[in-house]
């Protein structure tokens, strides 16, 4: 399972992920990091792994990539052979060629347990909705936003005393299970996609 | 504390919270029992326990009552000294006045983690969302359809074999846990409203 990484931050998740498979806990192989942001810290952890890494300038807009730019990321993609795709902070919308090009295979992981609080800073939406009970959520990607089949969640309590600081934090820790988990059961070829529900088979 | 409970069907978390009185679990009597719903069985668990109850014919209106029949509801609850209205299973929305005569001292329990699945069959909702858990939620009453302040929300894993029928049952016992709890908080003085988020003091 050759994986790529999209990351515009601190590639916490990607770090995750590398670990997982180091531990030999994820039978994956990351063979390319992409960043939109040219000193995201995620690059530079790349580095230090020894993992290929790009910058790709974003271009003019601010949510999504100019199109001769997804592209770019497709054609650098297939060039390293990138099976699935996996947004880890990726805050940009990917578009058409992208989905086109990777139909089905693209990750991502969302700090909520969706469909509750879609988009930007989830954790403090829960906290300003006063909700007791958050979480995250490992979901395909597909063309609206934060819409994609759901493969895991895991529920995280909301503290009295939380700030959007802690709650982050908390629910950060939570991501860093998850993901190499959801990964595990896509590469052990037992993840099977019935419309918006996803089922997991109990043996490859 | 005294309650009453408006009811619209089988009356299983009135039949809750009872118990939790029963085994001196929650300190608080329930004083009324209301239905829209003359068949109701609530209304019948009411009589079988000899908690006075009372069918309240709703009028023309399909999703709310009548303002003079509100009006009735009202008179009723204060007459029997009902100083928190809890709705179990009532499926009708509430209005100005009610809100007016019982400000602040109006329960609900959803089958959803709040704001997650609003409004009816939020079991069938997550469902057909692919969500991998939901959960119910014990919140405030406000003119919104179920928006107020949340009080206390467990997790619920929704299983890939899980129909509505088989998931519906499993919020239940957990609604079964939750109400009674969340009214043993309010029972002991613990809660504390901060615009949308509710804390939980440690002592009395």
């Amino acid at each position: 399972m050759k994986i790529g990484i999209l990351g515009s931050g601190r590639g916490t998740n990607f770090e995750a992920l590398f670990e997982a498979i180091q531990k030999g806990e994820l039978q994956a192989q990351i063979v390319l990091v992409i960043s939109d942001v040219e000193k995201a810290p995620i690059l530079e952890k790349a580095r230090i792994h020894k993992i290929p890494y790009l910058y790709l300038p974003p271009g003019k807009f601010k949510t999504y990539l100019e199109p001769s730019i997804e592209a770019d990321y497709i054609h650098a993609l297939q060039n390293h052979g990138v099976e699935w795709v996996v947004l880890a902070g990726y805050m940009r919308v990917l578009k058409g060629d992208f989905f086109r090009a990777y139909k089905g295979k693209i990750l991502n992981i969302h700090p909520s347990l969706l469909p509750a609080f879609r988009g930007l800073d989830a954790w403090r939406q829960a906290l300003e909705a006063g909700a007791k009970i958050t979480g995250c959520t490992v979901h395909f990607v597909d063309e609206g936003l934060d819409t994609g089949p759901i493969v895991l969640q895991e529920a995280v309590k909301v503290l009295d005393e939380d700030t959007p600081e802690t709650l982050h934090a908390r629910l950060q820790k939570a991501e860093h299970r998850l993901y190499p988990e959801a990964l595990k059961l896509i590469a052990e070829g037992r993840i099977l996609v019935k419309g918006r529900r996803v089922v997991i088979k109990n043996s490859p």
